[in-house]
């Protein structure tokens, strides 16, 4: 089936997310566009319209949703408005990209299910993105390939610098651990069937209240055994590492340097194959960055005094390389105009 | 100045590095469309045209310069061409990005500055993606940040399994050793003034009559000493790596994990602040994902099963942590409808 | 108080680990000599003192203490036979090294702890070596130094390639973990308080009927909570490592690289300060070897020649460095009795 | 052949390393004692002789070697006294280890050569000690190995934190360097024909008319190209590392992590292999430890009572193992002999 044309998006709720993924939507991926923002802040969500041609403000979903440049949604809003606008989003059969949680409680998750059943086709993505993140994907494919055997435990590490004041200990489960929840079922391909929370004595810097670290245990279907650290006033970085240990070696990620794997009486990763990998990120970036800029009427990057620079020494290498002695570059000066 | 609406770039050369530029416009980056390609190669020009809405094959660069609907022009064809394309290009005050080489020696490099000079403004961006490479960027945001004083050296490593057989000795210093010749111009702000380059014995696995690897050595004006391995046939992955030699440190770009500073009595890099810089490729690969599916018509990725699970999982969480006990998960049985 | 002279030693049990104490005493460390060995095994006694001047073979400990050249103990026969070889030990007022455990279970402990106590002073220490390893000694001076604020949190790995057919789950904890009880208790200046034992499918790679991996929880007096994977057929190497989770940072040993300590928004490690602790153990290495070989009426390492041939080109180097070129090396043709 | 008993070494030259020397003879290495100490400095010999049982002090090296009971020679004296102290030792017949460098020169060490020749054995060894350190040897055997190839280039790195002030440009290469040439001998088993010093823009942290850092390069008999950055000035730690660049793959050491291997599209290294290996440093530590304080009538280390708290917890931890649930550890309370 062929693509359709540029998708038109609309996103619902403009804080941190929302707002965040509009950006990402206009000025980093291609095939879409925002053609209407949804908050109950009027004034912010006429702004940001503001910002984007062919973009209209809405303060409800469901008048968004019956938009005619309307083709799909992507829900930003505090969990508890997630249901109905999901529910609405299913009526009108549109596919929705939905940030996590998909709804505050399992009930009402479950609602949302049997609507989508009935629909009988799937049209809600819920956001999830650590599957989309490069370490995790090859740790996926590492325990998917078998080589390893099967994964026995799963040590997590969650921690952030700090958390806002208004983050409760029932967040540290529902906003934090939820992730490990997420990937623990993904990279094992398996349901969680019980929890236990073991709480050390609190850091002195976590707030009044607030159990911090914790440590959470899963065990799974198959009997594999999980353990999360999740630790919101770490007064570091942000750090998110997974380690598996599998009956013929482990797989670490999210430390330095890449999927570690140790196995067969080796530790190690991977040497990127070839430049096209190596440096996909700058690729995409520079031609990013040149239609940027074209588009603002603007020049950045490496210029012709660079290109012609860059060929002087080439000339020069070569002469060297031929001759075997040291040569000097022979170059013009450089013109104001490219100073 | 506001921004011009989506950018149409007309493709010049639809080889390796030009098929990948139009696929780099249409599928990941924001902001831009391919309207026009080119290639002496009428059919393979043709056929990569007839796979995008609204893009026209051309066989000469000029008559897709003269199209209505081409605002920019993106040269991808092999270096001999480069001059006439961006000359024509210029005559037409259109901006250029322009894989490296910008032509393939100094004189030709030098026809085309007097022609931009003579424009009057910058249009031409040449193509050394290096300089969008995010270590390579830290690694100039240190230089350039002065803590570790003046730069007094520079060690690069740059290898390649291997070379296609046409590849010759003075391709290694044109094609390869280019990229340290702009980075090292680039990083250490400053002109390269002289060149040696030295020979070991070569590996048995070069092929007859090249000298691989190579050891470059550069001087620049303030004189900075650098030397470049350049090795073609190393037998192993593709490994570029810098490392800067300061007054008061080092730092090492290219191993695995990030860049790594030396100073002070210790070693080490820099932890991620925050899970938006942690997770930004993450979150705009799941959101291109969702776009590219939906636009396929399809739907992947986390679904509503998935959103339900977590849910369930968070509940028997928050009971646990409470009650501090081991607490089991109540989920329904999973519909063959996610299965 | 000055040094007594050589220290006489008494080896009690001289399986592997006897048998490499004496190895240990004989070849590697000074100030100590065996003057006896004890095996119920009179041959295996009687063979290994042969090897050794003024060394006796005995078949009961209590014989070799009565020698009037024994001045020390050293206990590495099974637990079982401990208390008996200690408690004879404190009735002569022997200094002991007690490999652990001391003894195999805590009334028996304490049954020594009593004698120790009713003779006044202190004359046993027990084997727990992870104590004087450089990482773990490390890990301890930066908790003890307070910068990272309080642990809150231990996380141990302790992995073997495989275990001994003959090993029990019971000997998971009594002979592996309690490396890791020892080291917690050290660590945190603090006694544990309880004990829980997690296990998860096991691995098929583990003996019928053994629990494999395990993860086992400890608590401790201020509340700290500690879990450690123990893991007695991972199929890999032997892997131990710990990782300290503070109030400011984290602390991590036995990976690559040394402690990797992450705190204050960086990750990294100590660089060396000086060639003496760089190079300590080569040089420890280099004096024993030559020692090793004199007294076997032998020469090896670097020889005259080595010497004369760096001294030919220093001259080279030096000449090189004043006079800005290439120098060769001029030297005579290698003898024949260097070759 | 036996071995002798303790060999009786006179130890010439009692400055920073000659006095490093004869605590390493006493107090770490087995086998040997130091009978005699040579020093011009008449005070200085007699009082480190005076911290010995049986240690005479001399001002000649000729009168020490003369004395019954000196059976070997370790030379740390300046660089000039080592010419007619080697002559001395080779006329009496005495095994010698001579510091770096054998002499200062190559006349004078082909003088040392010939006397060496005519005696018609070996007695003299040269103090290059990193051949034995643990990473350059594993370098050796994985060149001696031959998976990866033909070593093609070496890249040394040598950054002192800072040097002496009277340290001048060409100790540079006889002190420093010096150690890159003797290991570039004994890695690729070649001698080296030529030397190249180039020498950038000095760091502003040099001293007045040293040139530092430089890039030193060596050629050697079959080709391979050698590069040593020496730097007496980094204002950082002291860091030695090698990286070899063979035809099948590099090595690298002295960085953070051992020797790691990077070939057939794996970078990585060894896991140890067992806890013998592991803990081979923590063992010999441990036991010298004792020795030294039982030698001053004192007890130190793991106590009775960790060894009785150990075996408290495994007590517990084999009941938790085997109820499955959470047990609590009992013990006496801490006696105050034990605080």
């Amino acid at each position: 089936m062929p693509s359709r044309g540029t998708l038109s998006v609309a996103v619902v709720g403009t804080g941190k997310m929302g707002a965040d993924h509009v950006r990402r939507i206009q000025r980093v991926i291609s095939g879409a566009r925002v053609t209407a923002v949804v908050d109950l802040d009027e004034e912010r969500a006429e702004a940001l319209a503001a910002t984007m041609d062919g973009c209209r403000a809405y303060t409800e979903p469901v008048a968004a949703m019956a938009a005619p440049d309307v083709d799909a949604v992507l829900i930003a809003s505090p969990g508890p408005a997630h249901e109905a606008a999901l529910l609405e989003a299913l009526d009108r059969d549109l596919p929705v990209l939905c940030e996590k949680p998909l709804t505050p409680d399992a009930a009402s998750a479950l609602r949302v299910l049997e609507a989508e059943r009935r629909l009988g086709h799937r049209r809600i993505q819920v956001g999830f993105m650590r599957r989309y993140d490069a370490e995790y994907a090859e740790l996926k494919r590492l325990l998917d390939g078998g080589e390893l055997g099967r994964a026995l435990m799963l040590h997590h590490r969650h921690r952030n610098p700090s958390m806002p004041p208004w983050f409760t200990n029932e967040m540290l489960i529902n906003d934090s651990v939820v992730h490990e929840m997420d990937v623990t079922r993904w990279l094992l391909g398996q349901e969680i069937t019980a929890v236990t929370v073991l709480k050390p004595a609190p850091s002195s810097y976590a707030p009044e209240g607030m159990d911090d670290p914790q440590l959470v245990l899963f065990e799974t279907e198959s009997g594999a055994l999980v353990d999360v650290e999740i630790f919101g006033h770490c007064g570091n970085g942000y750090q998110v590492r997974a380690e598996a240990v599998c009956e013929r070696g482990t797989v670490r990620i999210g430390d330095e340097g890449g999927p570690r794997v140790s196995a067969d009486g080796r530790w190690g990763g991977r040497v990127t194959p070839d430049y096209l990998e190596r440096f996909a990120d700058a690729y995409d970036r520079q031609v990013q960055a040149w239609v940027d800029a074209t588009r603002r009427g603007e020049v950045t990057g490496p210029s012709v005094w660079d290109g012609y620079a860059a060929a002087a020494v080439c000339e020069a290498g070569v002469s060297a390389q031929r001759e075997g002695r040291r040569v000097e570059v022979e170059m013009i000066e450089r013109p104001a105009f490219y100073a």
